[in-house]
């Protein structure tokens, strides 16, 4: 994998005095482009071994180009903030809008090699992390982020060079210490560590370009020559070509039967039961987020389901049982122009909850495979990924202690003609009814379908999908707050567990 | 996931009178169009709970089709032939060819799932298995296959009431064994593998079709017309689009150095040194294949190298060490119909040794990134992700024991025009020689940009290239059997050392 960059490669100070001024222009002009094209964004990883010139690179980039859209970001130790996050976090936070280049100077590649390199990992979870890479990648380029990985490297031998020169020279001495040194006798290890990482984390959209980092005007030219051709090869290809079509198409209704239909959605419940029912229930989830172990983790609640199938009223019947800062409701309309210039999931990942606390979701990312899918906002290719992508979404919230509770209230079609007309007469209900529910209404069998697809292909053990009746509005606000009830109290629970396990484990 | 798929889905007989002839005949006509099209090849994986049909369904195929063009493969136990190579070497071996369906009846999803409910593989394990099956799915996809799983389920009460129905009848009875019913017993620890596995392995071009497996005749129909739609959708696609070019251009070239001019390709050797160091190089050889450690193991030696390089002469050095029957060199040249109709690494599979042997290629797979990449054979996409392909490939020879040693010979351009010369002008050498020879030559420095991103990508710790200075044909063939026998001696001492980690295991 290192060996062309294990060569002696050289450019010298005339050739580069050269090449510099019209590669620096070249790059400006590709950056205006990109401005100006806005198609896509570009995010430039910089990794490899110490002392190979990563930094320098950074710097060299923000020089050679207009730094107003360049955004370089830094991951060292991740802050409170950051740790109270799921550990992909702080990247999605950090990710280009269109039309700008990303640096991270260390991503997500940097603490699953360390933790390799010095064995707190084993070998199968540092697999999983690197599926979970590729993954992640994957997802970013079919969002059609431009992903360019530099990999820099230096030879045993050039390290132990590039130390002993900083050592000699009276100026550069304070920037060798101890630390270098040692890391310096891992040096085998950790490439040892770095070889197989880098083989399986290169695939033919995103392969690891390895840079050779001993020759400072070789490595400069190598990188700002990389970043040009690929910046320019895709501002260059004006075509709007979709990929051919290679999703199969999913299995067609042989007979009337489904997740929705199955479900009886006239339950009775009195007014007169239902009041001191929700009372108890509301009393029980105050109590559960006073609880001290809440503190080790936080909740996201997704509320789904028809128009006018009562959502905004079981979550005021949540929202009304907590204290107003421990919750955040967040409504998901039409993406703003930021959020449409990054990947899709970064809307949603902006709004994740800090420990202890709930964020309610009024519709969620399920829009791609809902309203998205049956208006044809996307391609199939798209909502057809995105069941895994927000599979994976959830698996990474969940592996933080991020309790997933996702609702969809159904109502039948006779029930929402009947609350639609009732908001057409009644004056303080006519803004909650719209030209749009009368259209979606229309759609009524392929938003049922794109529902019981969502549910076959989401509901997992990780992130259950609730159905919940709603003909009756009473029985829904009791199910959908005991339901969550019920899974707050049980992932206290397993918190606790957890905390033990960990306690016997030292 | 299995949400739909668990509810009471019924068809009555009445319904699927109707419906199945058309369906029959619709499949029919799409079968004989998939054989005229010819683009591509259909492949269904046949998967699920016990009892839901699944053999049922595979059956329904061959009478629904004209079975002279499905494939139908069941996967048992290994045979001899099978275990001595590497596990995916049988599912490589029964890939349907463009034009024809393909059948897996149980595929490589079965193995990792039993041994995960039976706790012989840690999750880590797991989760390495299913990555590597999707790198070997979208391998697959990206070759152009049709892949079509079906996940066949039964929730817990449909699989009791199917063997309580099956004791019932005195006809079916015998059916229906004491380890039918443990295996119920695990039901709940099956389903909690599968839940994750059928997710993690769901991709937007390989999702799982999940088929509720209750009722015949409702599993009969969903399968059949998910296929003809599938079929359907990619016939009538006559578009030939390629999907647009999402692959970064590599790093070019800054200065004059790279791996292949860095070598002294003037070794000096002299005919009296090399004549009893040949004879020595060749004796150890044949000892170390002759070691009884080597029936654990087998050995596949690459030779890639510049035309007129010596491979021929260097291959023909080894063979003569060895016993006739414990080796087979495979000159790769232009592929065959048949392997053309086939994803692109079957040729090579399909000459994989059994144990105890070596195979010689003579030319290899990395034609894909040699001369396929220079003459424009295959697209930028197709090579680029060969090399993660490729590295993948080495991976399972070298997880199965398979050592794999890699050679390119490398001359100047002044040598090897001598030597064509010299063909020219030798009877018995003119057949050597030909025009594509002298056109290969004139694209010098593609080939040479192409033999270093191989190396730099390919070269691995699993399995390293081997760069033979060749203008010395005595220096050459001695570092390559030289080389060979270290490999060789070194893998069957690693052999050993597993050997007695194993016993002591026990």
């Amino acid at each position: 994998m290192f060996e062309s960059a294990s060569l002696a490669h050289r450019v010298d100070k005339a050739a580069y005095r050269r090449a510099e001024p019209k590669l620096r222009e070249a790059l400006l002009n590709a950056q205006y482009d990109l401005k100006q094209d806005g198609r896509f964004s570009v995010l430039i990883l910089i990794a490899g071994v110490e002392g190979a010139g990563k930094g320098e690179t950074v710097n060299l980039l923000n020089e050679w180009m207009d730094p107003r859209h360049i955004e370089v970001s830094g991951f060292a130790e991740p802050s409170d903030e950051e740790s109270e996050r799921p550990r992909v976090w702080r990247y999605w936070r950090a990710l280009p809008p269109k039309g700008k280049i990303g640096v991270f100077f260390g991503a997500w590649h940097t603490q699953p090699i360390v933790d390799r390199v010095t064995r707190r990992i084993s070998t199968g979870r540092f697999e999983q992390y690197m599926s979970e890479i590729l993954r992640l990648e994957r997802m970013l380029i079919d969002e059609g982020v431009l992903l360019l990985k530099f990999w820099f490297h230096l030879s045993k031998s050039q390290q132990k060079k590039r130390l002993r020169e900083l050592e000699a020279d009276p100026v550069t001495r304070w920037r060798v210490t101890a630390k270098d040194w040692k890391l310096f006798e891992q040096y085998d290890d950790f490439v040892g560590v770095c070889e197989p990482f880098v083989r399986k984390t290169s695939t033919g959209e995103a392969p690891w370009l390895v840079v050779s980092g001993a020759d400072p005007r070789y490595r400069s030219l190598t990188v700002g020559r990389t970043l040009l051709a690929a910046l320019r090869e895709r501002l260059d290809d004006k075509s709007a070509v979709r990929p051919p079509d290679h999703t199969p198409p999913l299995p067609p209704a042989v007979d009337k039967l489904n997740v929705i239909r199955a479900l009886h959605l006239d339950q009775a419940l009195s007014k007169k039961a239902y009041e001191p029912e929700l009372e108890r229930q509301q009393g029980r989830l105050n109590k559960l987020f006073r609880d001290p172990r809440m503190r080790q983790m936080a909740v996201v609640a997704v509320f789904e389901g028809n128009d006018a199938a009562g959502k905004g009223g079981a979550i005021r019947r949540v929202t009304r049982a907590l204290d107003a800062r421990s919750y955040q409701t967040v409504s998901v309309a039409a993406p703003t122009e930021e959020e449409r210039s990054k990947p899709y999931l970064w809307r949603f990942w902006r709004h994740l909850p800090r420990r202890g606390r709930l964020v309610i979701f009024d519709r969620s990312w399920y829009g791609r495979v809902l309203v998205e899918r049956v208006e044809g906002f996307c391609a199939e290719a798209d909502w057809m990924r995105a069941y895994g992508e927000i599979n994976d979404f959830e698996q990474q919230l969940a592996q933080h202690n991020l309790l997933v509770v996702k609702f969809w209230l159904t109502i039948s079609k006779e029930e929402q003609f009947r609350r639609f007309k009732e908001r057409e007469k009644v004056a303080f209900k006519r803004f909650k009814i719209t030209d749009e529910d009368w259209r979606n209404r229309k759609q009524w069998d392929a938003y049922e379908r794109a529902v019981c697809d969502m549910v076959d292909r989401t509901s997992t053990n990780v992130a259950p999908w609730t159905l919940v009746e709603a003909n009756n509005k009473y029985y829904a606000r009791i199910k959908v707050i005991s339901t969550l009830a019920d899974a707050v109290e049980a992932a206290l629970a397993r918190v606790e567990e957890a905390g033990k396990k960990d306690k016997k484990g030292k």
